[in-house]
């Protein structure tokens, strides 16, 4: 079994990654091993996978994207059960992502879902999704200048992402935390290591 | 709906690019507009996700696999139902060839690749299954030096895949025409014509 799975959830723009990375130093600090992964990516085929997923103007029918992105999940999982078992984990975005932006941004059934994520069966012992409002989401992606595909949404996109997360954090609140995103970077990474009881 | 979409399987090495290749050469002579696409591409996607999938030394598991050749999928049905409709499509490989390679030759369930491949819902009017035996498909690949992942398995999955692709033909005989790919290549290409009235 796998050590620790940490996963980080939240809009674009809204901090996941600067936490993870905070997240991983601190671990590194006290000697524990930690391997950061991401998705859509953490494997030689799931990088390939992210360069295409992420192209801006190429076209990807949403069930196409859904498809893609378990493709990417089940080769993560599957590196991760054969190569990293006595490490822990921080992954920036896994499931809860693409049931957040393919089901409720895009429209995509929860049970098509399901069933293509099947083999891509690691569950995250907890997960911090990091909230912050659509608005503020928009402006810090806009304000960040190079945009990828999935990035350059509409606003009405990302209020949809943002209910369903909120929707999953409500149905897991055993293993999601929420976190309130637009507060400053080390009040929030204090919170997390309070919750790791770090 | 599509004029007509006819496509074209079997094994590597096959002749199966060569006819599918001969047989638009004869549609536009006869100043038919017909388009040539093949699997996994087709479109800017799904050649894309070609090169991720044909790579050699990438792992990749068989559910990620099948997943990515549904997704390169849908991406096509959805283009061609959205710009082609007009025109006589060959396909080089669809979704025939998912089943007899992920099922047959990797063992994912056959209720798995139904279900992913749902939205890829084009029915091709006819398909031509060019029938050589495994050795043979085995020896013209190697023959051709520049091989790629699949084209690189063993004897024994291209046995798996060719017992597949025979029931295949016995379970759809109205749409799978099973033709001889040990004749000469104008040999079949005259019985394609034939069976297409041409």
């Amino acid at each position: 079994m796998i050590k620790k799975f940490i996963t980080f959830e939240g809009l674009d723009g809204c901090g996941k990654s600067t936490q993870a990375n905070l997240l991983k130093m601190h671990f590194e600090n006290r000697g524990e091993e930690t391997l950061f992964l991401r998705e859509p990516g953490g494997t030689p085929l799931g990088e390939l996978l992210r360069t295409s997923i992420l192209k801006k103007n190429v076209e990807i029918n949403p069930h196409a994207e859904a498809l893609l992105f378990a493709a990417s999940r089940i080769q993560l999982t599957e590196e991760i059960k054969k190569y990293y078992t006595k490490k822990t984990i921080i992954c920036d975005r896994f499931l809860d992502s693409s049931l957040a932006y393919q089901c409720g941004g895009r429209g995509v059934s929860l049970e098509f879902l399901k069933k293509i994520n099947t083999f891509a069966n690691i569950e995250p012992n907890i997960t911090f999704l990091i909230k912050v409002n659509p608005e503020t989401s928009f402006k810090r992606v806009l304000a960040q200048g190079k945009i990828d595909r999935i990035e350059s949404e509409s606003l009405q996109f990302y209020e949809a992402v943002y209910e369903f997360y909120k929707k999953l954090a409500k149905d897991n609140e055993n293993r999601i935390i929420v976190l309130d995103g637009h507060q400053k970077v080390e009040e929030i990474h204090k919170e997390i290591l309070s919750y790791l009881r770090l």
